[in-house]
């Protein structure tokens, strides 16, 4: 079962950004305590801070993984892009975010993805890529 | 690790209601598939269509149990009340949505609760309760 | 037949709460006025204060009548948990307001159950309940 | 008792207009089944598609008739001319829907008339206008 | 100097609708009672509780008259379409309001035509129709 | 293929009313202008400011042309009354602006029927008429 | 009778600011016309860019005048203070504006305290003091 | 005199709950300092988590105590029921609340009870209560 | 124990203005009335209609009382030049409101300073005034 | 006569995705459909999911082209960038939309560039782009 | 040079109120500080708490000074008044904001005053009055 | 002391696009005409129409330059992903605006980067990025 991680914008930054609300691990480090935590998937790992390069990678991912687990950053809030993007392939979405978006500004409360993603885990920190990826088994069992 | 599992208003009717949108597994067996999937947690399982009955028993599960997954039906759209009982409570709580809250009427877009749980995990079915104890479960060890 | 008549919050008050808006009769006058008016229908009639034990009711009554009558008080604004019953259910549900709530203030013109119960009668006072008993009985020949 | 129910914009169309919000007969079946329902009335019907007439209908009708029967169709939306002419004569107005207004478009659920008629009836079908009449026999004995 | 006077719908009932609002003289007395006030113009007056009729009106009144006063009743709250009339045609056109339209409904509060005239008068009773066309004698006179 | 061209309010005035907006032709020019554009279409061309006739108009083309193409002027922004008329028949309908009403006034953003037409053509002037039937053909070939 | 004519802040710039909309003579020109157009009335005359001023100046002039003519200028928008004042003395107040404040900001179009004074004149230029003491003159006689 | 003093949810955990905000005195001792403030006054004290228990309580008390004080919790900002209950009895209610409400997240700052209580006292922490009884009695003398 | 009692716009008219929402007392028999019902506390009382001069008072009061009892009148709606000196000073304010701002017209359920004052008394009448005075005391005991 | 058809981000999936909603042929399918249906154009078709790359493209185009076709897909609803970009070249921007947005999801009834192109056209399917090019044609004419 | 540097209320409170958000220096000290920073500028200094005052101020600079640098304070928020002197006079005026207005109370990011000041400067502390003096300057030379 | 000065999308058209609000120098002459006025300063200058691409600009940035001055462009009003940039790094960040931005079209008004950035300066022309420099010379100072 391979699996595309991919992370959007400003998550480059992991363990430097914000440490109290994102954690103090990289994003390197995350990528591979996902590895091990999950040593029976085939990841691949992704991230940039271009919406374009974003949608040409998922648009690209169908029909390569089982599914995505996406943390859209801030595109989450706007990029109805990516949200078309997400509808158009027929590999399922799961959305992450690593912080409780809803105990924060108010402009992170709205997802504009959400309604096309087969589901959502905020909150849980870094942890909520791991559970992600068991929410996609538990799909493809289903 | 003593985990309550509380479900809101007319989660008792799982199995009959609206099967398309929240599976055909009644409540029972629901709970039951939570206990053989975690065997190592020690579970119990509550539900009410009272939302006074469901702030007593967050209140009173405080000091009980090491965590709460809470799906709190349609409550979570109003209820201030059990809001401002899981703030209170130091129990964590992790919000449960069978369905993707945000694929369905406008109402359910908003949850009163989301800010002051732990985090949220909605769209995966009943697959949610697990990822929501597994949370914990992180929470726990971190 | 069988019919199941629901009374929501402070309708226990009739007769003695703001009469030029609700009229004069108590609830066991308007009650029998209903059943004597309808001699053909066999009513049972409840009132409760609580949204749970409305909810417990309404789940409850489902297989066991034709229809209800519910007039859902204050809990029209706001109950998305009655909302969720009503739909959940699937015996027909008639709502009821006995005063023109278009004519009043304005949180009383949002009704959270609209659209899930078959059709709303307003502003005929007590008559309405009879008229939404009738509503019913055209349904039962359609 | 004279009563004239009064017909808005497109429901001369009955019977061919979206038949699955509508019924299927044409409003000629529609006002002979009214009047086949309640012998003891001595009706007028009227339709048209415009504002104006609609007006001057509601104006002439008054001390003319015991009360009159309205869908307003469209106008319902807007039209707060029409709205008042019902509050400027002295002829009871009762509102007819002949679908449940609140489970379609937004724009349905607001009626500018409603807070000038005695009261509504939606979402009975054709139906509603025989309730209609009865409300205001009801109003009659009061 | 000729002024062409139009009245919208339900002003046909003045006199005998809601006369704490709008007095109890009717339109024929309120029109004399102008005539009287201003002998020196030659006055048309016109009502309708028809829209298009109140545009093909103020289309055709333009090079024929000095000057409209217009009291568009329900009209001055949605007729974009007379507004339009109103803006496509050369002659000056004053909105004049009898009731004082700030202190009733909150709909009352909206004019989709006052951008479009030359200024508005509201809340004069009768006289305000008078004071109208002593605006518009000012106007020929600047 | 015949093709029915449906003008509303204030369109009448085109050449003289606002020509920086609308040109400077008037109305039977720019009629004509449609037909020596499209000789192979049988054009009938009708003009109204009344929004009753014009619905009589849409109801009565139905069945007797291929398409109509409509600029319903100002009802545009508030006719719900237009748009079921739209949706009850069964004859396809084009809106078209001649303006670009997204560079003008708020009020003209909105078009509450442009969801049941089968599409919008706006901004290209009269020329707009043109490329409205033209979107016709190519339905009917479709 | 004696009048009072009342002029908020930046109305002693008449004459110099935005000439286009304001016209070019000066405050004590407009007064001194004012004067002249109604010789049978005993004025005074009053400006001040103080809210503070304005409301003392309201509340003094009780039972002093027959009447205010009040031009609150850019108070119009947002003092409550003024209103309460108004509301609070037995004299009767007319609103007058120089300009047509619908066709200029958003912000002008609210007036907060139209609703406690007897009418509104806007949009006759300085005529608009003249027609608004003739308001105040009817008043009397009615 | 008697007076009720009834707390809504979550007010059983004071002392505990946010001490910041709400003291660190639990319930019982706040109903203590109250009766030693207040000795010449004959207390019931009363709370409960449920919106329907605390209906049926305000119900009840109408006739027996000479005024309630009541702090509805997070009842405040939805519970139209409560507000009705409010409505339909005699006795007077006096809102209170410990915090200031409006110092605090956005969803407090709305009361939907406050209009049908005789006032309300927000901000002083636990006197709140004492100041609410004193205003009872100034009720009661004046 | 020093207090200043400031009131705002249009206080000065108590007893004249509108007696059924401000009592018949003027406003020396109101100061009258807290100095005899608090004889222990040394006051100063202020009235303005200025919105600078209560800014210069609040800012001139700061350790010269030991707290401030405002009534803000309309400046409670829109003042925030009072706000930031309410929040600028040292010494405690207590808002008061003599009428139940919540059941009045809809810009009086907006207060712009109760977030920056201690807290917030409305609907007792003028006994709000010595409640607030105790409230203070309660402040300095604790 | 050179014309530029951009296409916006996930319109590279034309054909694979929701094909009731935009078609079956694919991107070169539909370029090839327009060359064959205008052969005396010369065009340059371009597509790009980055919204940076489509504002060069735009850029770029100015001077080179006679006209460009767009159809900025997601970016519609909220590039204000692209607005921009449109607004500051010269060359006229025909808008297009292959389906009807007003009959989709909310967010696509927001045009943010609709008032800086020459006119939109949508609903047509891929016949659109045609329609869009024969526009451009009346222009250059015109 | 002449520039007038004006202060509106609460910052006659500069090094007392909130030093976290306006710096420790009070407002003698940040006026001598701008005279050594600009030495080459004839500088006036105002400070009024005053709305009218200020409004006098502004419209008495015209013509004698070539700028004015002004902080209105609270009044950004509202003062529609102190907008239109600003719009009046000719000579230019910057606003200037100590703090990040942005980053603080919702209330504080709109300014009635922008659009009819040259710009604005916010968020550099009290260096921001000399950053608006250059900014003069620059308009002086430009 | 080194300082970046990037701009966002469409600044790359400086002096061909709107000179009336931009003016007529194009961005190389205005980056020069930066560094003749502030020659102590070492330089780096950006331009890009890629969101992703400042994004990365702004990252890399961060260590290098003792601060960033940022004209987003049309991103400002929307681009939540550059805002997280700035709130990431910590090299300080102004916001400049060549034009007012207050008196353009209403999407200007709203920044979503201003609560993150030191400070904003806009309106004073190109100007504007010597001032924001000099704002941080200033920060650098203290």
């Amino acid at each position: 079962m391979k699996v595309l991680v991919i992370n959007g914008p400003n998550l480059n930054l992991l363990g430097s950004r914000n440490p109290d609300v994102y954690g103090n691990k990289n994003l390197d480090q995350v990528n591979d305590s996902i590895r091990v935590a999950l040593p029976e998937i085939d990841f691949d790992f992704f991230q940039s801070n271009h919406e374009g390069v974003l949608i040409d990678k998922i648009q690209d991912a169908d029909g390569k993984y089982a599914g995505i687990v996406l943390n859209p950053g801030a595109f989450t809030h706007y990029s109805f892009a990516i949200r078309d993007a997400i509808e158009a392939v027929e590999v399922p979405v799961v959305e992450v975010h690593i912080s409780n978006v809803h105990g924060r500004e108010d402009f992170r409360r709205q997802s504009v993805v959400a309604d096309v993603c087969r589901g959502t885990i905020s909150g849980f920190g870094v942890h909520g890529y791991v559970l992600a990826v068991k929410a996609l088994q538990y799909e493809m069992k289903a």
